[in-house]
């Protein structure tokens, strides 16, 4: 097995990028092929001890950065690090690609370059989902459509628990389906007819679960469209980040305050690593020919390590394949409901 | 001036309704009337002093409650303190409506005994957002619809810029509308549509608002359809559930970190009552034909109090007839894009 990484993609490529390979293929028996420029990663690479037969280097001289305009970048920057990495994996020249680059054009490149999977209509990008002191969940769509309509958010939930099960080894996870309130006639049009498909699909689907139970971890794989999704990640995000701003705040006011707070620093610090997912590894992109997974922007060493290492199962397992092979009872369902 | 309360709605009336009514009374001149069952209500009104002329009883024989099916209920139980109420202020007898009762109830009731302001197509339901350590905004559909076509979000901007300045007091309010990204083009085709509309009207928009930036106080009138209005709502709630519990069992955990936590008993305290916002008062259904203010249903008797007295200006500063003047800025803003 080959994994391939773009080199160039992220805030802070190609120098983490390159440790986090680095970390990465001393825990890994398979080759890590970087692809971008060349002479950078070299450079960046003369700084570790490594293998050379485990870490290889693929040039590409171009760059798509997080300005590029994603259909634009992929159509017309051939010789990017994603666009080459991208076509390693069609061409069976890798079996994964990892990359901290543009997240919509990833989506669009997995989409042009290795196809979706024949009967999914709409791709996904899945994210890790905090749980406070427990297991994280994935969220599916975190915003490759902005828009879904019910046969999606089936897709969604099925591609979703097969990712769990496989990836994160998690047996029969539960799907619950984002909604207004947990009685099945609530919601949307949309919410309401997928709450039908999803009964139907040969998963563990629990019904509807309101954004109050989410953080609580109410199910293992949260099913939303885009938009919802998108509101529910960057909402988390800015809350958790409120709420720390305000205790930092509160603590540093008045002496008796800031002995608490020297007391409790491992604590305070324990609290921040829980909103530290990069753990559970990147977020992948599924319904498409071939494992893609997303890491964070602004991903160090670490991350790209954990990615790395976390997202092998998804090709490891067999993943995509296993997604194939679900759709035939997909289509039963959503022809049943026409 | 006449209030008037709903006796008998949400989990603790009569008793919190009342004692909250009395608590009210001392600081307003105005007259509140109870409307429920007389028994009760007098039973509750004995354990206190009041001013008998400041407050009245109407008896109510029924109760709208939780389990009740929204229309059925407002188009069955007739006698019930709900219906009565709403029908006071229809008929002149009330100024303002104030309830904790079934929330979807209550904005059918307002919607079928009050009527729609001519002009307007949705009413909505507009919640108080806690923004930490800051003054709260105003979030405008929080569920009184779940879809929204672009004019409906254009309404929802108006209606709750002009909520927030003649009741809230804060002029030129910031109006903005919750998107996966700040840039004009971003979003579904509602959004996209809206935002042109938004951009039209004689408020104070400030484009786009990703939901990261909504805790932090971004704006002051937070614009999204009822879907991602509850989203919002129930996740905030949700998470800051889950990380007050978590930092909880992580002061507890050990001998250090408890003394560190008994010396900040205080400020966990404080913190504990940021997202107690009973004192921003209730959540305003905007858009029909009079004053209605719905609160939560486990309000107690001081988020009574203050629901009422915050209530008053919706009624005072004649908000329903500057909604009404302000139609037909609307509805040259919705020709022109058709």
């Amino acid at each position: 097995m080959k994994i391939v990484l773009d080199g160039m993609g992220g805030d802070n490529a190609p120098f983490e990028i390159v440790k986090g390979a680095v970390e990465a293929s001393k825990e890994t028996e398979y080759q890590i092929c970087i692809v971008g420029k060349e002479d950078q990663i070299k450079a960046e690479l003369e700084n570790y001890k490594y293998d050379p037969e485990k870490i290889k280097i693929v040039h590409a001289e171009e760059v798509i950065t997080n300005e590029d305009s994603p259909v634009k970048a992929i159509k017309r920057k051939k010789e990017s690090s994603m666009v080459k990495g991208l076509t390693m994996v069609k061409e069976g020249e890798g079996d994964l690609f990892v990359s901290a680059g543009n997240t919509g054009a990833l989506v669009v490149g997995s989409r042009m370059i290795l196809g979706r999977i024949n009967g999914i209509d709409r791709p996904a990008l899945a994210s890790i989902y905090p749980v406070l002191g427990e297991k994280a969940c994935l969220l599916v769509d975190a915003g490759a459509s902005s828009e879904a309509k019910p046969h999606n958010l089936l897709e969604y939930g099925t591609m979703g628990s097969i990712y769990v099960e496989k990836v994160l080894g998690r047996p029969q996870p539960k799907v619950g389906l984002v909604n207004l309130g947990v009685e099945e006639g609530k919601g949307t049009t949309v919410t309401k007819a997928a709450f039908k498909q999803l009964s139907q699909a040969p998963i563990n689907f629990i019904g509807n679960v309101e954004a109050r139970e989410v953080p609580a971890g109410a199910c293992d794989v949260i099913v939303c469209d885009g938009f919802v999704g998108n509101v529910i990640l960057k909402l988390t995000e800015g809350l958790a980040w409120s709420i720390l701003k305000l205790l930092k705040k509160k603590f540093l006011d008045g002496l008796k305050a800031k002995i608490g707070a020297l007391f409790l620093k491992d604590k305070l610090g324990e609290l921040k690593n829980e909103f530290d997912y990069s753990e559970y590894g990147g977020a992948p992109i599924l319904g498409v020919e071939g494992p893609v997974v997303k890491m964070h922007g602004s991903s160090n060493a670490k991350a790209v390590k954990n990615t790395i290492l976390k997202g092998i199962p998804y090709a490891q397992e067999g993943v995509v394949d296993i997604i194939k092979n679900a759709i035939t009872d997909l289509e039963e369902i959503i022809a049943s409901e026409q």
